[in-house]
């Protein structure tokens, strides 16, 4: 089944706004074996709205429309879909009582910039699976139109709980589609191109992507067909293949973020993780935390942004910041003792470095970044030196930092220094 | 002068990433004063290309198209568009002398697959201002139509250093357009939405946007003209009014984030700042940190995940966190000034909440986040309530956090909780 996607708004076309929402639904509809052929973003424009919905009538066999549903004037999908489709605005009693529940329950007046969400093309069909969320459908000419409010939020819940459902069952989608998302840290995408090069001897059945993830390199392996497990057994070669080519650089192969995996390897191993950060800010303690769960093994830890918490709360003593300097390899081997021995954990790790985009030297110029690792049988450290803007640094240096815990528990080395 | 914008891409239509350069490039383009009507994103198709390029070139005064320029198979660009705008594919002696020469200086074989590179529609002009990236354009039928490199960072630079010139120049645009970005925290949008409605009475010339963007809302102020002084007027008045009806909410209009008000305030003031973090896990400070310079007014922070840190490293009494618990008002406030003392800032925030999914109770739910404040004068606490995912309880504490320091620092009182 080939479909497409449509998103309504000027926030899209002046380029304010990332249109986060065609995105989303092309992953999710892809994933369930649908195929999206076009993604279309026009204005709140009556003229190119109506456009694109006749396009999209006479080549596809389901669409999906996000945006302008809202209550506020420049909201015009409701209007502009009865124009294009020449289906009448009628007052819709199931939407209109809604409305007066939810104003009755909130206490607010019914006002005529509510009353306009209850006017709707002829033959809609609301969708609304939990409380406000609310978009509609109808079918023309065969053709399922859905349309879903723009933000994400309702949205992703429309649509993953009601939209791909409808689609599917009106369908009877027979075609599985097996995906497989390998992401890698610490080769660049030129290395892995080479590597595939020299040693693939791949199955043509698969269909391979490259994409460079800032800091990642993401490798997909895909696989269409009518026998699910044939299919999943070439994804399953496949994936084999990519782990020999890439060996220990690649850190998931089952949609695990990076921090996600080090907390399911200190879980498995029952061991505590703390940090000592300088120059990354507290994004390798935010990305920890991310993880639901994450206070079993991650106990906490320190921003040392000025040299005296470094020394006062880490215990980095004065001489080894006189003599080597906060960016150094003796300075963060002391900071992730100190945060090591302050929080009783078994693990810390510690960064410091210059994110710039002022502050580099001839001998330290920007993007040096030191790494520090201790545990109760080593300590090491290393220096490193990424490229880009002060983001980027950041978060090159964060993800470095939790590959370093992944590999120290997974036995492998870390990535060489400078 | 009103164009769109072609991405080329099954990475694209899948779902697997997101289109960052129509995105960069619509808003380029607006900016500029050039108008985009439509954005369209296809597939490695050549018939869904050739569909949309014939389109694009009756319907726009010029286009622009990323993705499909590089080296491997699935970049098929070149071909399809020989076919779709009927102009063979040639050898073009520009770009296989550069080709030729990048190869000798890396010392690598001028391989097919490089050389396939080098065929390009005929009537084709390099787009070449740097090294390697490079992409070409041709006029068709009075339309330019601009061909750029998938990777953001060379498209952009292209579209940037030649494209945006090239269509100015071209056409010779005389119409400018100003746009105003009002970035507010603390309203929800129907809220905001109330807010117009009741005192609105503002110039039909200027356009009104309101977006969502979480945990912030948005409104832009857009007018055009011939007359600069004048269009800058307008959008003067309008942004007033704008101030005037949602007063200390607004945070910024001039671009800057949150933690970049914060940090130019703290400043002016001569005032420096840490942070005591526990459900936003580090947020505040990777946020603080994300700007330029804030060394000069952050001084760092404690991630205290776990209660023994609370104690040990911030001074948290026990007795505090038996009675009260950890996520309390009683234990923010104490945290607040543990870490103003051990750093010696002049002012601390502290937050401790329930991120979720699990660990609420009957009495403090999920999303119950309490924020302490301490200063030489001051010491202040205050419980919210904030709903959705981990992540997005993290973002809403974590802007609270900074939306605190801004209205102690401008004077305005914080925002009522629970």
């Amino acid at each position: 089944m080939i479909g497409e996607i449509i998103t309504i708004g000027n926030e899209i076309i002046s380029g304010e706004t990332q249109d986060l929402n065609a995105w989303y639904a092309a992953g999710r509809l892809t994933r369930a074996g649908l195929r999206v052929k076009r993604m279309t973003m026009v204005g709140d424009d009556p003229e190119m709205v109506t456009l694109v919905l006749r396009q999209a009538k006479h080549s596809s066999e389901f669409v999906i429309v996000t945006g302008g549903l809202g209550s506020t004037d420049d909201d015009i999908t409701n209007e502009v879909v009865a124009l294009a489709l020449e289906r009448p605005l009628c007052i819709h009693q199931e939407m209109l009582k809604k409305i007066k529940k939810i104003a009755h329950k909130r206490n607010i007046p019914v006002t005529n910039s509510l009353l306009k969400m209850a006017y709707m093309p002829s033959g809609s069909q609301l969708i609304s699976e939990k409380g406000v969320a609310c978009g509609f459908y109808l079918i023309e000419e065969g053709v399922p139109f859905y349309f879903l409010p723009g933000i994400p939020e309702q949205m992703r819940y429309l649509l993953d709980n009601f939209v791909l459902t409808d689609i599917l069952n009106r369908f009877q989608v027979k075609d599985v589609r097996v995906f497989k998302l390998i992401r890698t840290y610490g080769l660049t995408e030129p290395e892995i191109a080479e590597a595939f090069r020299k040693k693939r001897a791949l199955e043509e059945s698969v269909i391979f992507g490259f994409y460079p993830q800032f800091p990642e390199n993401h490798i997909t392996i895909t696989a269409n067909g009518e026998d699910s497990s044939k299919v999943q057994e070439l994804v399953e070669e496949a994936q084999k293949e990519v782990l020999g080519i890439l060996k220990e650089h690649v850190f998931s192969v089952d949609n695990e973020e990076l921090e996600e995996v080090v907390g399911r390897l200190l879980k498995e191993k029952g061991l505590t993780l703390s940090t000592a950060e300088s120059c990354t800010g507290g994004l390798v303690s935010h990305r920890l935390t991310n993880v639901a769960g994450s206070s079993e093994y991650y106990l906490g830890g320190v921003v040392a942004y000025s040299n005296h918490l470094k020394e006062s709360l880490l215990g980095v003593t004065p001489q080894t910041l006189d003599t080597f300097g906060a960016v150094s390899m003796e300075t963060v081997k002391e900071m992730a003792e100190g945060i090591r021995k302050i929080t009783g954990s078994d693990l810390a790790v510690a960064i410091s470095g210059i994110a710039g985009p002022s502050g580099g030297t001839k001998e330290k110029p920007v993007g040096t970044v030191c790494l520090g690792f201790s545990s109760k049988d080593l300590s090491e450290a290393r220096t490193y030196r990424f490229f880009g803007s002060r983001i980027q640094v950041k978060q090159n240096s964060a993800a470095m930092a939790l590959d370093w815990i992944r590999r120290y528990l997974c036995g492998y080395p870390v990535l060489p220094g400078v």
